[in-house]
């Protein structure tokens, strides 16, 4: 069974102390709902009124009609385009508070805050239009946070959103305005699907379908500018050498873990702990204050500041078992909500922090921008207090955590490549992917999911992909896989690059003065920062006066999980981008939708979705189709 | 069995013809989905990420986490406030619709709307504070969208929407505010919803469902203005005489019926429906074009233009049934997608109008309000050649219509009243709840259920409520209820009200001229303009100075259906008014969610759900909370 669970051996080495602790863990919860609803599983049942709960019969047997007359297409196709408007949603909230916070900071509020990145916010605001010569910094900051507010505020549906046109060539632009797809107001596009998918509104699949696509590129939009806008807040990810898994965990330390998705909090926290370190060190922790991350929150301080990554989603609960975190803070999305439980079973204390994601026996400490410094102390406080209840008996920190060099957004891939062509910096990346030392770019995103082994597709995607000469660029959950095994090293380079890509990473990696190559995974950042490879894709197509579509580019989400990959996922094959799920999505139940996500998206955007859960098989379909895109670039 | 399905004797009559002609309908989809499930039912099922779907074990045999560890209450908690979310969303993208509409007329745009009560524009002005002296019509009318659509835009979380201060006391407004339930921003509070309930969030019960009533309240709003603009645009209904049920359709006209939920397309078909009745007399229907309504567009041209309302929402399958309806064009919410098969089995043109609500095999109309008036005109056409083809044979029209005086909107009881108190007309409304001739007021609202036999709660509740001295008001498909069963007309009082109400009810009409008295049901218009009860109701309880959960006030949703309702319901609820639901909401499966629902509320708002399916037992609860509520007033 343990083999089949995750291929992470810190879980394999807490596993054994849960079950002796009788803690359930997310994998025994997922043996106990076993055999799962076929129904749901295929996207053929549906609660969105209360004459239902309705099933579609997927054998055909029973009723072929939800009680209004929703066919298995129209409910499979709502039910799709709910979860994209949750992820929407979801990065949305998270967009708006990055873009407030900016906004406040403009006003000379938020004293825990300020333009951490000058240059990144002139760039920004460039891309905006913005007039940045001779002006004040705050007023551009104000003007940048404005324009971003638009894009929650528009109500002219003929008006795409500002920043979606920074991130999409203008061919592909125009396409998707010609598709009528072009978000033109985040949240009332949100709105916009939730009320298309009341009962007796939209039911023609496609038209539901596209609804939705619109839906995910008003995630898109909102993922762009929440990574940018945290760049100029807390500052531009450049390369760190930092270490990844659960062997981060100091047992000399107060283990402060630091989990969740939004980096407003944990910014301060990290700011902060310095100041702090002499009461750890007076309550006994010698080693002071440890920060360590986890999930994407831990992805966001890794990549900007080198903060240790102690592990992604699914292991979550294992940090809890090591008996060694002494505080767990959340903020929000991908919270086992188990953890206040876990955390109970020790000396944890587990504090939740923003109003809108509280969990039932968790300590509450209320964040606000206003008062972050104050917050941020308190919940040091609190851990340096959970420190002293530890028992040192029941400490069980796996001796395991692997080196990652990290910080890999686009600024610093750029500057890298600068340092062979400082005048054309994109120049040698598109030589060698021309002249076929690299075969094509490959993001590796998205969740765990307990329908896969963790870790394993990354792991076997990344290896394969590498070995056939593509560039890897990693975020989210994704990223914490490679990190975890190791990929993020030179020595993974050295050991798993093909010879040509080895080749380029090495002098790009020398000409940096690494002595050595790049990492063989280039950590892009958290799930939001997806839109930093997006970006990166982006500036290459317009340099090359192509579409996404025609570069020998996928992204490839093996591990599939929460409504913010449907979204990504989605806008992925919306701008042009082949995409790998490798969780078999829930729209099986309707021949109409599954054909028109795998086939029918190809003639409309040029991207489309490639389901395949086994990892190697998966590489090799992804493989087929960047010699395919190669072959008619002509290259 | 045909007992169980319908009082209404027009269904009764047609389903033997629906079965003839092997049409299925929603009652045998209804019957072909049972057993329907059990998870879904108690709200025990979740599908909110790709580890599910999960399922909660109600028995306790089973998992009682689902796979990310969230538990019974966390699971139903979530399902329940995202069917909150997207009933304000379908009411916000029906309000924004209307709101942008006059702001194009204030702006001198979309020929085919005007403003059409400017007596209502100048109080929605004053209401909104803004300035109406010397001021031109348009330049008001232009302020009061701008305003309207800041509770679209507004991103400060501390500041309220503009309207939902018009609709409660300021008493009220407080108690929401420091609960932290106030919306800011609709479409805003729709996103929060949904992103604090995907994966990992928000995992607390109770904070989860008070962000839902958040965006219930967020429904509320976006319901009020709806209606409130709907009348500036439209016009503020007034008593009209008209008639209700399948009799309407007339088999020597072309009837065309508008069914759904906006009204800015059916007004315009109503208004330039005369200019083509030329066309179909020569087409050979001697009585023109006849205009009938369905579900709440129905209910909006009723209360206005007495258009006669030919059926509720669960029997419009049977409108097609007639063979007699040439065109059904449909806009939004509750249009059943069998419609168009159902229309492909006669002659009828299915048209769909609005982009974001299509339907398989309809043909689709595309509206806008820049032509508006062409589309009408296209529509129209399209029903007086569908007419052509009409099989005579294959007509069946029920002889069966109800004479309904309809169109009671706050101000034309107040216009009512003034006839016995020019000065101060809510006194001698006051003076009788006081007095105990009106020993309380109930707002009849909600849809149809499959659940439920359609209309039958309507009516028993309605007829034991008026027998008990009850000022009935009804608003959608509640309203087409009671028009159906013939409770909106002078008759109906003589013979169902209770003495004293019969009393007052004669006064009021004979002092208005009627000859006799008011309607024991009172006609306010669609499920949107639930608003008006509100503002009638919050009218009288500012002039007493007391709260709505002081007030012998009650509403009942006894067939509530879809995720409308459950907004609606909750936002009853947390104004302080006690609810009935004849449904069984789908919470059952959490103590806690059910108990906050019931109990918990009471405490924070005054108001609390009464759950009672069946509808003499509910009508004795009911009465029994008026006879408490006046107890504790000391009336």
């Amino acid at each position: 069974m343990k083999n089949k669970i995750s291929i992470d051996p810190a879980v394999k080495e807490l596993l054994p102390i849960a079950k002796k602790n009788k803690i359930s863990t997310v994998w025994d919860r997922y043996e106990v709902m076993q055999p799962q609803c076929g129904f749901g599983s295929l996207g053929l049942c549906c609660r969105i009124c209360w004459k239902g709960p309705c099933r579609i019969d997927p054998f055909g047997g029973g009723p072929d009609r939800g009680i209004c007359g929703a066919d298995a297409h129209t409910i499979v196709a709502r039910n799709l385009i709910r979860m994209m408007a949750a992820g929407a949603a979801a990065h949305s909230e998270h967009g708006r508070h990055v873009v407030l916070a900016l906004w406040g900071v403009s006003r000379g509020r938020f004293s825990a805050y300020g333009i951490r990145d000058e240059k990144k916010l002139l760039s920004v605001a460039q891309k905006l239009d913005i007039e940045t010569e001779n002006r004040d910094t705050l007023k551009i900051a104000e003007e940048v946070a404005l324009k971003t507010l638009e894009d929650f505020q528009n109500q002219d549906h003929q008006t795409a959103c500002h920043w979606i046109k920074t991130v999409v060539t203008d061919n592909h632009f125009n396409k998707l305005k010609d598709l009528h797809v072009l978000p033109h107001n985040i949240d009332a596009v949100v709105c916009q699907i939730m009320g298309r998918t009341h009962v007796g509104c939209d039911a023609e699949p496609a038209n539901v379908v596209l609804g939705g696509v619109k839906g995910a590129l008003a995630d898109l939009n909102g993922m762009v500018l929440a990574t940018e806008l945290s760049d100029i807040l807390f500052g531009t990810p450049s390369p760190v050498v930092t270490s990844a898994n659960l062997g981060v965990i100091k047992e000399n330390a107060v283990n402060i873990a630091i989990n969740g998705h939004n980096p407003l909090l944990s910014e301060v926290i990290c700011s902060i702990a310095g100041e702090m370190n002499g009461d750890a060190i007076d309550a006994g922790a010698p080693a002071g204050i440890n920060i360590i991350g986890i999930c994407c929150t831990g992805n966001e301080v890794m990549v900007r500041h080198g903060v240790p990554l102690a592990t992604n989603y699914l292991s979550q609960e294992m940090a809890l078992i090591t008996g060694a975190v002494d505080a767990m803070v959340v903020d929000v999305q991908c919270i086992m909500p188990s953890i206040s439980e876990i955390g109970a079973c020790f000396h944890t204390e587990v504090i939740t922090t923003m109003d809108e994601n509280k969990i039932t026996g968790a300590t509450h400490v209320s964040f606000s921008e206003e008062s972050a410094g104050d917050t941020a102390r308190r919940i040091l406080g609190l851990a340096i207090e959970a420190f002293r209840r530890r028992d040192a008996k029941r400490v069980n920190i796996p001796d395991i955590k692997q080196t990652a060099m990290v910080g890999f957004g686009v600024e610093s891939i750029v500057a890298a490549l600068a340092k062979l062509d400082e005048k054309d910096p994109l120049k040698p990346l598109i030589d060698n992917i021309v002249n076929g030392n690299i075969q094509g770019i490959a993001l590796l995103a998205g969740c765990n999911n307990t329908r896969s082994v963790q870790d394993r597709s990354f792991e076997t995607i990344a290896k394969n992909l590498a070995e056939n000469n593509v560039l890897l660029l990693a975020s989210g959950c994704g990223a914490g896989a490679c990190a975890k095994e190791g990929l993020m090293t030179m020595e993974a380079t050295e050991k798993y690059a093909g010879e040509s890509l080895k080749a380029v990473l090495t002098s790009i990696g020398n000409a940096c003065g690494l002595g050595g190559p790049l990492p063989l995974v280039l950590h892009m950042g958290s799930c939001v920062d997806n839109s930093r490879a997006v970006n990166l894709a982006t500036a290459l197509a317009n340099k090359l006066g192509v579409d996404l579509s025609d570069l020998p580019l996928i992204a490839s989400a093996p591990e599939a999980m929460s409504e913010k990959a449907v979204a990504i996922a989605t806008w992925s094959v919306a701008i042009g981008i082949p995409t790998h799920v490798g969780t078999i999505p829930q729209v099986t139940g309707s021949s109409i939708v599954t054909d028109l996500l795998t086939e029918g998206t190809r003639d409309l955007f040029g991207g489309y979705f490639i389901v395949e859960p086994d990892p190697a098989s998966a590489a090799g379909k992804l493989m087929d189709i960047i010699r395919d895109k190669r072959k008619k670039l002509g290259i």
